[in-house]
């Protein structure tokens, strides 16, 4: 195995795939782990990540995006079956401190859901039934897609 | 087109592909449609659906999940472009009613995440500093991996 780059230096994750920081893993294989999040917000949250060092969602190249994807697909699937018992499962991704990124390694959240609450430590992020401005919602979208 | 198959019957996100209901569309490919969440958890909340029915992450082909992981990879670098203004961004998707979904046709939120929390109507989904047991964290490891 090639000496981390400098930007993977000190990376958790990182120490996780080397196998310097210990971890419940799941699932292996060529380009992707998986392994349980230590600080879980409900009962079996799960974090799915490249083996090679990418910072965030920006910086994760697509290959490797696509890949820890379908494992996550393949979890969620296994986390919904019933022998483990969730009944709905979250994928989520923080990309940059601004969205709640604490580990600079691109990761998946795989969050199962229960319908018994008491399992869970994660709100619903929000409440919906607050429709916007559809104003300035075709605004933004006209300036994104002048970005695109 | 087609007709719509039993499941996309009624479908709001397969009225919006096929223009029979309203959306501030933002992007399109031959996969996949971009649109803004009329509903945002922020400004600029945007959803990234494929053009075909399917319910849930469980029910999207693997090529659909590819493709529209891609296009929310290119949209969240957009959003958080200079010209766009957010800070970081978070990817999103709700699997089943038990995980919040209320929409039965796949999509990733990709919701932008600002400095400024004013523009910001979605908490923090979990206060972290709560790790858990580990050895049940080990044993939940465990018997997932037996699944896969």
């Amino acid at each position: 195995m090639s000496e981390p780059s400098d930007s993977s230096a000190g990376c958790v994750f990182c120490g996780i795939v080397a196998g310097t920081i210990p971890s419940a893993k799941v699932a292996e294989d060529e380009m992707t782990l998986t392994f349980m999040d230590i600080d879980p917000g409900s009962d079996g949250h799960l974090l799915v990540i490249p083996k090679r060092h990418c910072a965030d969602l920006t910086d994760i190249p697509p290959e490797d995006l696509a890949a820890t994807t379908l494992v996550a697909q393949r979890i969620a699937k296994a986390v919904l079956s019933e022998e483990f018992g969730a009944d709905g499962v979250n994928l989520f991704n923080c990309c940059r401190e601004a969205a709640w990124q604490s580990v600079f390694h691109f990761h998946w959240h795989v969050i199962p859901r229960y319908n018994d609450r008491s399992k869970d430590r994660m709100e619903l992020p929000y409440e919906p039934g607050h429709p916007a401005d559809l104003n300035a919602i075709a605004e933004r979208a006209r300036v994104l897609a002048g970005l695109l």
